[in-house]
């Protein structure tokens, strides 16, 4: 291996600790997510949307893990800015330029695998695009639970757009529950704040 | 007036609170300054610009006070991302449909001065732009100091750019000083720790 | 020039990323807006009001540019404070050795905007003062929207005390609107989740 | 009791988490520590100074638990700031007012302890403010240690001072302490990365 | 005494401004507060109860004061996590090593009233842990306030637990006010905001 | 699927952005990197290990994606609380308890292959584990280049405990790099600042 490039990659994914998810900054949040935060949760979607879907899980999951990486480099976009830059090209350029620092061989693998994400012309391309959107329309539930009232608009772009059977349904799950936020620790915690015995 | 799309002006305006100067997470910064604060502070640098250099104080401060507004549509896109995208033609656009909610009169009075500045055929075109460039490599002398060492570069690609006597010598005498950022209030402190009296 | 002073000038200005808008951690608010975010906004609001009801807009610019300068040194102080400090006394010293440090000339109009800009003795006066608190109120609407209810306080008091026409207008307009905040960018999106074509 | 003035009084002292202490900005600490943590860290301080001290712990702790109390009024004035406030009675002031929600016993209580606290005629009082300042410098250390340069003028500062042995002691040793900040934890982990057994 | 003990303990308890309240996370708090937050809060409210039950206040100050310091070395384990952990051997073991730096007869005195603080079997130790479970319930109304609808959780398991009957009746009157976060400030604004004399 | 239980899970993992890496917290940082920044950016360094020493990257991928999860559950205990915690069997059984929301093979599937890099008896599992180590040694370095001298302790026990050769020459190749965080974009920037063509 070439170490030089090899740790030159790795500088580079850091990153994306740094880079924010930028459109809820419209909605009013400060300080969003960060790419990797969303990069770790939709690709852990993607691999159960994949095998509730009955799809291949593992290609899913390699065509997630790295599916935003040209964001060290361009940042994150968001839909107004879109009106103004030519965004899949950049992405496209920066994505190749981001792995040339990767042996040839891993490098088509990850770019074949972004290619198909990006053309949805398999059942794996089909999910990992839902798994990146329902991530996406999940945090904007969140943060509309906390009072950021024009994440309303994310959860809506989505739900037109998902096409698995089962990102439909888990949206459409999500968006009947009030309180999706806390759904899940309710009835786990184990009090430890106590009456004394006799008083 | 047109009062729906003067509100929709301010509301956009505070957006440049939320968008941040991206280009120092690549030297390791995590939470940027906002755009709304480089504007602040590179206007006051401007007007002092053109004081020292004899030139139209009010134009330049005009010229600079919205000299970054379109950011609240395409972000703040640092060096790196500007391989990948036209950013010029984005900033241009941008800034049109951004002042496109004001009257005719104000709205053409600022795409001309931005033009200016754009341009720099005038000495205040040449000023604003210098102001713009002094405020960039001053916040990063300060991360400098602070153990960002990356952000020399800010400084180093300052120096190259700037054009006018004086903001040259401002950034050479600031680059002298080893302690810039506690530069100004060394002496000022009243200092109300006091020993006691007789003891 | 006096190169010595004219950088301590510009690392104390660098102060006023630091120093937040300390009022509205009264009502909740954790990390506030700086004062340089706060100066920015209601520049760009002094020089539309001037705009808006024909007066001098660089003269209302030059006077807000630097109306909030004396907080790098005495901090911002709110409204509860200022039953125990008399703070204008301290904001006028303030300012005045803060700008020692610019040549006579300079200081000295800058200065004599600031009186005017407190005294509201001029129609230009009363206009950036109006600019400065239309600001507060509309950084108090966005909070208020996202939660912070004790922010509408800001906002009655500001309805209160304003003078023009156009700035009242506009607040009026303002507290009309449920969704201040996302106002300026709905129907600006464009849409990049799409449905496949045929599936 | 009066329900509704103690409810004021917990209300009030919550604000104590979100009043910053200011004076480390200059040194360009962007979020410093709050007044409610400076409290907790300098009480425990005074609790120890009076053990090895032979004084009152129990007085210096009340003494200490209180002493800054009245920031959630007048926030957290600097050394800068102090040239053009009259702190000492904004301070005295304010905590009257704030104390005014409690009992006259405990409020005389209160009072009377920050006079001592004040006028440093008690060794108790001597010893408080010696755990107050020490705090700060020793927060100060951490900073200097993290890149801070200008906050050994804090350091400084308090060395000059302090009136107890204990203090000065303490304070010496730890301005020896090339790595105070990391110095508590040397050789406590308990290592669970792993070598294999047998490879 | 021993100055390498001693300033490792000071190095360790400044750890706790850095651990924060893990707890309110679940409820979508990002950046909880610091456990030497909630000391500070929670033993002025010791201090507080400890009067109006006509208590030994003294002696609740001191046992509130040190009651989390084992959290600089196990963190802050909230109430998911103690089902997979023995949360109060730790605790017991933590603190017990965090105390061998100070000399024996302070480190036995603090452990003594911890113990009495976890028996609860004297009037102080039941007023102590009403004070930490209050602080807790307050933190947890104006999360509640700002939208954290979770935190309602935590106030309900509060109010179960608490014994005196000082405390319950200011955690009622607490809960009955709807806006309790600005309850205190709410008609002490001294306003600057004027309009002109005469216009 | 059971609806309500998978989003019961989405709901869970969301709370890894929340978690935060505790231990370098110790060496002085106040808000570090959330578990599911650990989890993108050490898988993505699994694949790369994987494929670099020509073992199953696929299931190397899929086994690092779930490693940290039961952290939503019990935090991320660091090197010093584990001397008071029995950490092994709380991981388990929290991440035993955080999978039952999954259906059964699914569910399953994930804990064999947690199994594999609790034991390392595969050559994937000691992949993984190194991959793991091998992203926190690397954030350390960015840590230590930025100031917190304290973290170098991490990259010195992480050293001693990679098995792979790839790893090990990985993190000498870093270890020998002065300016690892600036590495990858050095050279990189698109010069936008220029000198006029005639002045």
């Amino acid at each position: 291996m070439n170490k030089k490039k090899i740790i030159k990659f790795l500088s580079e994914i850091q990153m994306l600790k740094r880079v924010r998810r930028e459109g809820v900054k419209l909605a009013g949040v400060k300080i969003p997510d960060s790419v990797a935060e969303h990069i770790a949760i939709s690709t852990q979607i993607a691999y159960l949307l994949a095998k509730l879907e009955g799809a291949d899980a593992s290609k899913c999951v390699l065509m997630s893990l790295f599916h935003d990486n040209e964001e060290a480099r361009i940042g994150d976009p968001h839909k107004i800015s879109v009106r103004y830059f030519n965004v899949k090209n950049a992405e496209r350029k920066a994505m190749e330029e981001h792995l040339s620092n990767l042996p040839k061989q891993i490098r088509e693998e990850i770019l074949k695998l972004q290619k198909e994400m990006r053309e949805r012309n398999t059942k794996e391309g089909i999910i990992v695009k839902d798994a990146d959107w329902l991530e996406i329309a999940i945090q904007a539930k969140i943060y509309s639970e906390l009072g950021y009232k024009g994440c309303e608009n994310w959860i809506d772009n989505v739900e037109k757009a998902l096409e698995t059977k089962t990102a439909k349904e888990i949206l459409a799950e999500i968006r009947k529950n009030p309180d999706f936020l806390n759904f899940w620790w309710k009835g786990l915690k184990k009090m430890t704040y106590k009456k004394l015995k006799k008083k």
